[in-house]
């Protein structure tokens, strides 16, 4: 599958908001798994079937309900029509080529993410996209799979660390995209270690499979920059948002995390920066190389192209060649050869070639 | 015809808003199709003269005249005395070489977009102008040619699938835009994929036609950017217009729309830094191919050159060569000589040249 | 005369609003040409003094007074006191270094443009500089030389052919900045030639004398660039002016031309993008044209040296050379010879050098 | 010292305020000399003493204070004392490291820019801070050495030519900046002369100095560039300060500045772009010539490698080579070395090299 | 460890406002120095418990508390409950990883930013973060480590000169950004020697080892420009900030600091614009080096290699030769040889490659 855009064209010519799953199917079974809380209790189940959560909504407790797995459309149109989704916000969870996003409408604030994951094996930057949908007392989270950058906040909320326990689900949501946002960090430091292995190699002994990794680099910053420029705006947007479903307390987290998606999308901006420069040092690289493998030439070329016609001279069959007969005259052409071979590489030394 | 610019010339010095095609004739006859509909019944008629359209101006019920061919003038003259359409957006949607606007005026509300269609056989990416009039209760569509992306909103028509039988005139327009635009991701895929073939293929054996099919899709990327661009201001022009032509609840609509042209020209974006990442990795290819030329010259050179110039010596015809009567000379000249190019070989090695 | 900047030296230290020639003398005489017209009559006069010309202001009729040459100052400075003008604009006028720009005062509105013109000998696009003052009921405008964009204009004022017999001064003024503006659609088409035509040699067989002309090329859109670009706030200022002079009805002509001055940016911008892409390609066929040299010079080389090394062995003189005296030694080292000979042919062929 | 930075680490430390002289000090005395005037009366005199100066404080006439040379701080400290001038601003006159800028404070107005002078012997732009505090009916003018561009402007103070007389110290601050500004036309005139020579040049007869030459122009665009970019905001910021010091009169003449500042920028730009073709220009012109280089090597190659070596065969010693003893065989050996040789020229004739 | 991102892996998963120090450990011990004054007194202590501190709180003269060292967290901790300061902002302090920033809060105002120092011996530019708060009476600055660029204000403070004295915490708060920002030039200037150097090198003589350090310098110049770019954001937001901690009187100071600040801006882009130039100069000497080996290779070849052809040819051992019998052949050869040597010595010279 392309990597650079999705296969949309099965949904070409269906109606807006028809909810159809846009992406690869990445697990089999679709999981929900459900926090209730408040700051005493804690209740966590799994449920099978969706309409199992619905009751949670007229509690005053804070709910968190968890999807994973986005091909069974009919759990989302269940949720959507439970909690009053517009059908449009439903289709754009099912995209998963969606552009990251905030849409904020009377009832509920819409927020859908890239979560990036690192595949050490392939060297490769994988991203899931990650939907929440915030309304009264309640997140609905969807991901594409299992395996998320969660597990840290589902432990604080079972042994009630931190203020998690004590906010609304308002803190709740800047909770997971913080929890985003800190893991682009990670994803951020394992990228700049790979950029500077490269660039000292490359400092050291340029080779030729070089350009293929600075080009794929080059690919990876730009998918990145790709997933991240968007959330500038829309932490922005919540953080300026007057909906009644972010409390005040909640507005410097938010500005908080609106600092630290700034220094992301600065930091692959440097990246961008120094990789663009690796690219150059490589190219002179070659073309020094190339220099070198010239001068080479042109040292053997000059000291023995000479001396060869030299000798040539006198392989020639003239009857009449004083020099042949002379007595000396072998000893004297390998002085005059030696010589001259002398004189070429001395210039090549005044000219800095050796 | 210039693919760039299209051929005004000769409009030159007429008074503004005078009717002249400006473009292609693509087809002999103009084609009127009229769709007139409200939630319980649905007319579908093709009419020859305009003037039969005229009477369901008058009715309650939605209508959708669809004019295909633009080179008739008289026709666009007519409906736009009709409909009471201002002179200046007659001419522009007679000249074919628009940029994507919207206009807005008392009465009506024009939008003029660029339809995309991929020629699979030429491999280039062909545009067509389309052009709609909103007004009371009516859309009127105007394209070059027969044969849009509008045959599933037809059928959605015809079979009251989804609500936009129950919607007005405003939500048929956003369905048009909605059409146009979803087009545009089925062009974006194809264009993708390509784009990955040749980066695969450069990757993999980079050959002289690649700089070629690398420039040609940068001026299709060229191409791509210019009927794009613009669409951003157009989109967001209809959500942020007060027009009571366009009722609220079409609004959101709207804002996915527009989201979904941004992702359009996020990835068209995406597509030209990868292009010249390609031309950059091009380029690179040809430096190191030439290096490797380079080096199998010197290899050659260097080991050759020293030993023809030692062949040359015991050549020459002095009379007084002492080696010439040696008894093993050969034997050892030989020796010497393989010797001389084994170091060389040994040279290169460490160069790592071999 | 420099092309990028004119001289204004001998200008400098004159207070400001001395009326100064900046430019080339284009013509000896200048000439005045008056249209007087309303709706029912028109006077087609030609004036050897401006004095005869200001009768026309008290009329109601609208007048349209056209100055051909500016080096008589003291015509322009006569109708800067007759119609109250400031030095300053007087002094904008005369210097044909003007960037395009609009000026509002109290009594009247000053608009300088440039107007474009294709060499087709030279191969150039030349520039005039065109100044419109628009007072009550009058329009005045100011060129270098004699011959225009206009001439269309002239004779539908006296066909009385369209609406511009019916409107007023600022419809005029709208006239003219039109023609100004589509006749830069004639320049892009030839410039639009001129990329395909040598975009298409370039293909076929990349030339020497390309990168100049492909130089010139860029030049040329600089320069087009420059004139053209300042006109989008000039159009946009017109058409938020609040000026008293601008009727409401003209507004939608000036919306109109403000699409028409984006189109032409966009089209400079495209043909920008072009140029460039041109350039990369051009470099890359020097690089693969040096790399096909190279490989030339080295197939010979690597072919022949070595085999010139082998005739130098048998060409040696020594005394106990066994194969010399061989009986079928000379056909085995023609066979030999010609056997290495293929194998090299063979190993670059391998390369696909050949 | 630096053309980049100024050395100002001798200040390091000193509290905000200070007043030391940053800069080479380019004169030894301090001269100051005063213009008193009115629509009557002029009184033009030098004084040895700054304190000598501030009777004129109280008169009702407009008096322009010139200051040359800054190093002796205690007349800025004197001077800042009685008009009562913030210490800040009083250190930005001391550094001459400055950026062109205006700051408004309750009773004066301060502005500082860069006058720029051509120097035709070093070839070289040079650069002189000049900064004018405008207080009521005074203008006080600092500049690091005497000779400037005002010379004209004294000229007609003397004479009463032009409005200055009649106008005040806001008119009289206008017409310095204007002074320096259209110096700056003189300097691009110089400039462009500059470059459209090189240009022509490299189109000529590229050699190897040019480069240099290229970067040097660069380098100067790049200073002035610097220099001329913050004036924009600073005659902006003056012509819509709303501080009583400005008359409204003076308002038209500095939106005129202000284009005339856009035309400097402008022009400075289209420089930039000549300059970077330029480049490109030349390093095409490089590998041409390399490329030619190449093609010499190759033809010479091709023609004699082959022919050596079938001298070579010749030259062999076996015993049994029939053809050595041949009538013909040393002219028909000429003969296929002849052909050999055209056919190789044909070849080269073919491709174009020749 | 990484240049580009500091680690911050280890603190993924905790709850926000988590006090962990990210950064290296600079120093074993913390070190906390108060100054505490007013116009007549100061007092100047050392503590060794933060909570010694805590009772200048109540008292109405100014207090600056200065903390060295950042690892042990419980110091910040307590000294954000006693200040009650936001635990996010007691984290930004810890996490040297943070990005120039202003925070405002109702009691408090929260700047970071970067401490720069130029290390001669390894030629680097390091930085250090260094936080302050301001409080009612108070400043609070938090350093990595001992060492910074306030000695000249302590000792300010210790002899009363200039202001300092006088005037509150927020001018004191000024003179600490004041004396960053002022020591930014310090580094520019060492930056602007630097690239003065390698440029003057560059053009005399450019050696291989020139584009790892032209690299050298680009990376210094990203990574500067990611410490000062949001400077700007920060002292203009201070500059505008309506805390009633800001004094009206100290807005004049801060205005300045803002045009410093620009200046600084404005000069690391004019490095980077000298720098990306020099990088084009370096590339092309390579070229025109590779050009002038080319040069000396193809003349010796165009030289040599036809003469030893000629020498081939009388090298033959055809019986039937007549030249080989004539009685001047052999000086006649030598003749045409050095003429034909001489010939292409002259067709060099025309070619201008000697």
């Amino acid at each position: 599958m392309s990597r650079y855009v999705k296969k949309t064209s099965h949904k070409k010519g269906l109606p807006p908001g028809s909810l159809v799953f846009v992406g690869n199917e990445k697990q089999e079974k679709i999981r929900i798994r459900i926090f209730n809380y408040d700051e005493e209790n804690l209740k966590e189940i799994e449920v099978n079937r969706i309409e199992e959560v619905f009751p949670f909504k007229e509690q005053k407790t804070t709910t968190w309900i968890n999807v994973d797995g986005l091909h069974r459309t009919e759990v989302i149109e269940s949720i959507g029509k439970h909690y009053d989704i517009h059908p449009l916000i439903l289709e754009d969870i099912l995209n998963t080529n969606q552009r990251p996003k905030m849409e904020e409408t009377d009832n509920n604030l819409f927020i859908v993410l890239k979560m990036l994951d690192y595949d050490a094996e392939k060297n490769e930057i994988n991203s899931e996209q990650v939907s929440f949908i915030l309304v009264e007392n309640c997140v609905i989270s969807f991901q594409e799979r299992e395996g998320d950058v969660f597990d840290h906040l589902r432990e604080r909320l079972r042994q009630n660390v931190g203020k998690v326990r004590k906010m609304q689900a308002d803190y709740l949501t800047y909770l997971f995209l913080d929890a985003v946002i800190d893991n682009y960090f990670v994803i951020l430091e394992k990228l700049g270690d790979k950029i500077e292995d490269l660039e000292e190699k490359l400092i050291a002994n340029p080779s030729k499979e070089m350009m293929e990794q600075i080009h794929n680099l080059k690919r990876e910053i730009i998918f990145l920059r790709k997933s991240i420029w968007p959330l500038r705006d829309v932490i922005n947007g919540l953080e300026r948002s007057e909906s009644p479903l972010i409390k005040k307390s909640t507005e410097i987290y938010l500005r908080d995390l609106y600092d630290h998606t700034i220094q992301v999308i600065d930091t692959v901006e440097t990246f961008r920066d120094i990789v663009t420069g690796m690219m150059d040092l490589y190219l002179t690289s070659v073309s020094n190389r190339m220099n070198e493998v010239m001068k080479v030439l042109t040292i053997f070329a000059a000291i023995f192209i000479p001396l060869t016609f030299l000798a040539g001279v006198y392989g020639m069959n003239f009857k009449y060649m004083p020099e042949l007969n002379w007595k000396f005259a072998y000893p004297i052409w390998w002085g005059i050869s030696i010589i001259a071979g002398l004189l070429m590489l001395a210039f090549f030394k005044k000219k800095k070639w050796l």
